[in-house]
């Protein structure tokens, strides 16, 4: 079986560099081509020393032509980059498959995203081609799509538990979400926050009650049930720690939502599931690291639900589903070139 | 002015060697006797290098007659230890001031008290002698108690949150809480969830919605005003760090409780306050570590108000708020040996 | 092409879980069977959440009989736990292939052997039939051997700085040898020194100038050419990290060991090796973290030349390299199963 | 007693606000102008809100005239920054006392300097006025100095180890040092090996027998005796810690120095020292930090001698000994201000 050959734009950043990591031990892909406008020219291996001997390429520039070399692309760019990229290039190469891995294509809710990324949305026609890629809640549009966009970090540990309920259209009133993330969710440029003597003991929040997740999560949630209605409230936190995302959720239980209901509906939704573990007491965040797998878990008492989720925050929260969506996307099995099991400390 | 002549019983723990330390550089204490069963004999300074020099006790037995030679004492006991000391030896030395940092004394619901410390409650009768010691909403019973129950250091970052509310009678429906706290918090015996492989990089939660701190926080939370009615779902969760606490809770916004209000309320309750301070955004955890200080900040949005807070658990969530309680009792300066800003990394 | 059966004996310890880890996606490994002692009849996801899925069995006692249902095993037993195997049930079973990870097997100095680890060696006429296994160091006799002894963590950095020196009888005078580890090398059990709040920010060393290793390396140092003549002086430190070792060797330059020769010598030695990357400037162990790959770098001014190495201590000084020196006696790629790059965060 | 006006050039970096901390809470010292020129006009609170109440001052940018409003100056800035300050303003004012913590000051031997620090030395006249403040071995030169010109973090604890033997004259051959260090050494600006995805849980080597601290240790250690006669190799680290200097250094033993005579000199050195505890075995560094105390150990065997020292690299190895050395020049006792025991854990 051939390789399908995948190219990756914007791979300098974290989450850049763990989709070529990805790629490279990938069974059935093969990288076509990186690119970085900043490293253009550049050896990979000089950057990511990590990669040597596993990833031969060299950055370039990004030339339209490139997608001409390529059965799918993976993009990596920043904020709006995704956006320009797929208007002035992509659009132009029909057969191009794309998991992007920004924020651009999240939502359609285009007032709200522009509110809350703070620019203006210049692709409006492009997004209803994109699926959102919460896989295990999209599996069968993902498989279909030829774009998809791969959630948020925070959004995907967040959803992963809430969507059982709202599968059902169960949720209503007001939610609440404290999650806790680590530094390699800022990105590889320094920056006073992520400053390792200010940032090693250190716990705080940021964007309390604006955190630009919300945009995805809410028109998500409504569309896998129009019966949800509920308001979330999210304080997104910094931990003294590099990797991973521990969510912590509190819902109402009410007569949509009962202690009864729980059990039966998250066994449902992941009593198959390869890559989410239903667990007993808690999350272990360690327990996913670099791996593409979150673990989930519930408790109840009296009107509240609780559930938690832990994921790596650059693997299940980011190039990992990427890699999860592109297999469906390309026919594979989901699992291809993600069966690493994380290590136990 | 003469020094007032401290005791601490159960000196090896971390709640006891900090207290020794504070002691230790205060200008108004000196240590009387140290005590530990299990390492009476030898030096303090064997057992915590850290006070080589400060402290030139060395640990031994607790025998009653010690009470008689000293003005206060600080229990630092395990739960359970303190009940039966007072019980067996304080009661008969009438003059001791007493400080409890254990959860011996903390409330007077014995059946509630009975489940979630599973033991039998066997001091019920002196349990009444107690001041409960937050000191911030408890100021003026602190100053006449001769016995001060010290808040648990969960229970102090919350309440710290939910305070200033609960003195009006604001409290009601539905408060979550999700709060963080570093691995000195589970005492100095190794464990394996202090195991350092297994904590270093962890998050997880534990006792989800089932923590003892519970049963201080809302009996005190109603004695502040009896027209608080609400219910406390408190997710405890293990850091990968050692010292710091980081509560995030969030309290209904209704008709009760309302936006326009919360400034004032928080205002009032801390606008003179020196060891807890408003800030703008968020608590940063680190920047009140080694201190008595707590930072707390809030954020109302909708029908939600955030409110967070940090705090060192052993310091304003043990150690230092027993001296800052002790002070009072004494009545010295409230802050006295409690001067200590911590560093900026 | 079938695979080969592989069994794991004391399967519990750091070592153990990632020797199953590692071989639960080795291509051409399947496990056998996975003993432990404390823990027979469990399964072996219940103790290690991170292989649910990868590894299905339980944990059994181990039973002579356990080695004809293998083609190799690995001992990832304590001290002392691989001489009695060795001596009571595996000899009786002349296919049978050994990776053993202890230190019962590294030297044939059975004196100092006992000395250095305080127990007497029951097994001294095995121990010539097993090769030590630093693989890049011994590679033919590896390919040949049926029992191999795997070099220790702190052995296997340290050596990879001196080898390629010691290969041409270059080492003399006094060698100073400063190495730094996490806490993962300490096992799985907890004690004061992995106590988190006591190992998270600190440094400290032990065993000064007395630490086990030098028992292997000064015996294989020599074995590779008897012209090397040296002391050894190691200060083993304990860090403030999970996992990764990084050694920094201090050697005399003169007219053994001249400058001029270093870098040619060096390149030698690892100019083809896949797993040991020559690196400028300084290795940075992170980037060799939950992979077999070493970095080392060397700089030398007036008399001195200093070598540096990281790796990752439960790999390339573990179950990695063990299932390197699998790989060669089972007649495979040296490489498979461990072509894992690490993450570049 | 009235407080020495003590005003602090440079106060935004982290020796600098350690440095402020340190006079905040000292008995005799008040601080009496900061400057940075970047923040002028800000309230140190906002930010340093760890001194929120403890320092009310807001920065200044420096103007001559400050100095005729204080006792002494804390020079906090820049290599290069003292250098300037001293030869345009300071020498104006000839009562005022001057500790410096920059590298300016620290030798005569310019032209070595240069090369290190890579820049012009522009105050080579004023140079010779400054006593070099390794306290614990310059005190008599200390306390009649007008200027003083602080170790660098680095130099103090590698000299700690030194010195009780370089006051005999006893130093001779290669000297080895290892020592790490933490991200605060750094300074407070955000950089690559600073940023916390990249440090947390890296260990690397650096200026690789090339740091500038060599400049001021050989010089130092050949003015205590003439007939040492010694080469340093030194191999810099850094670790993934905040606060904290670990050094390993190698000695030769020999007819110079021998196994006999360690013990002795070490306990003439520092058996009444205050600041700098001997300790069996090693070093533990979190029993240091925060505090101004280093710990010192020393063990030999055969031909080397390998000394250990633990200090916090922003007090003893940064404001600490500053403010030690100020307590001496102003005729106070050594320890004012500094006796903060820090912490168990």
């Amino acid at each position: 079986m051939s390789k399908f050959r995948v190219g990756i734009a914007g791979a300098t950043g974290y989450i850049g560099s763990e989709f070529m990591r990805l790629c490279a031990t990938h069974p059935h892909f093969e990288i076509a081509w990186v690119t970085s406008e900043s490293s253009a020219g550049r050896k990979v291996h000089e950057l990511f020393p990590n990669l040597r001997g596993y990833v031969r390429d060299e950055f370039r520039t990004f030339e339209p032509e490139l997608l001409g070399e390529c059965d799918a692309v993976g993009l990596c760019l920043p904020h709006g980059g995704a956006m320009e990229l797929m208007a002035t290039a992509v659009e132009k190469h029909p057969k191009v498959k794309v998991v992007d891995c920004s924020g651009d294509f999240r939502t359609s809710e285009f007032d709200l995203w522009e509110r809350f990324y703070e620019r203006k949305h210049t692709a409006r026609e492009i997004q209803p081609k994109f699926v959102y890629g919460l896989t295990e809640f999209n599996r069968e549009k993902v498989k279909k799509a030829q774009y998809v966009s791969n959630p948020g970090c925070f959004a995907t540990s967040i959803q992963l538990v809430l969507a059982p309920f709202a599968k059902h259209g169960q949720l209503s009133g007001d939610i609440h979400v404290s999650a806790i993330t680590g530094s390699s969710g800022s990105g590889n440029k320094p920056a006073q926050t992520t400053h390792h003597p200010e940032r090693a003991q250190n716990v705080r929040a940021y964007k309390v009650l604006e955190h630009q997740h919300l945009v995805e999560i809410v028109p998500f949630m409504h569309s896998l049930n129009a019966k949800n209605d509920f308001d979330l409230f999210f304080v997104p936190q910094s931990g003294p720690f590099v990797r991973g995302i521990f969510a912590t959720v509190f819902m109402p239980l009410n007569e949509k939502l009962t202690m009864a209901s729980v059990d039966a509906l998250v066994r449902e939704a992941y009593g198959d599931e390869w890559f989410v573990q239903m667990v007993p007491g808690t999350p272990e965040m360690r327990l996913v690291l670099h791996t593409n797998h979150a673990q989930v878990s519930y408790r109840a008492s009296g009107s509240t639900l609780v559930g938690m989720c832990a994921i790596d925050n650059l693997v299940k929260g980011g190039a990992g589903q990427a890699v999860q969506n592109l297999n469906l996307m390309l026919g594979l099995e989901e699992t291809a070139g993600l069966m690493h099991p994380g290590g136990y400390v």
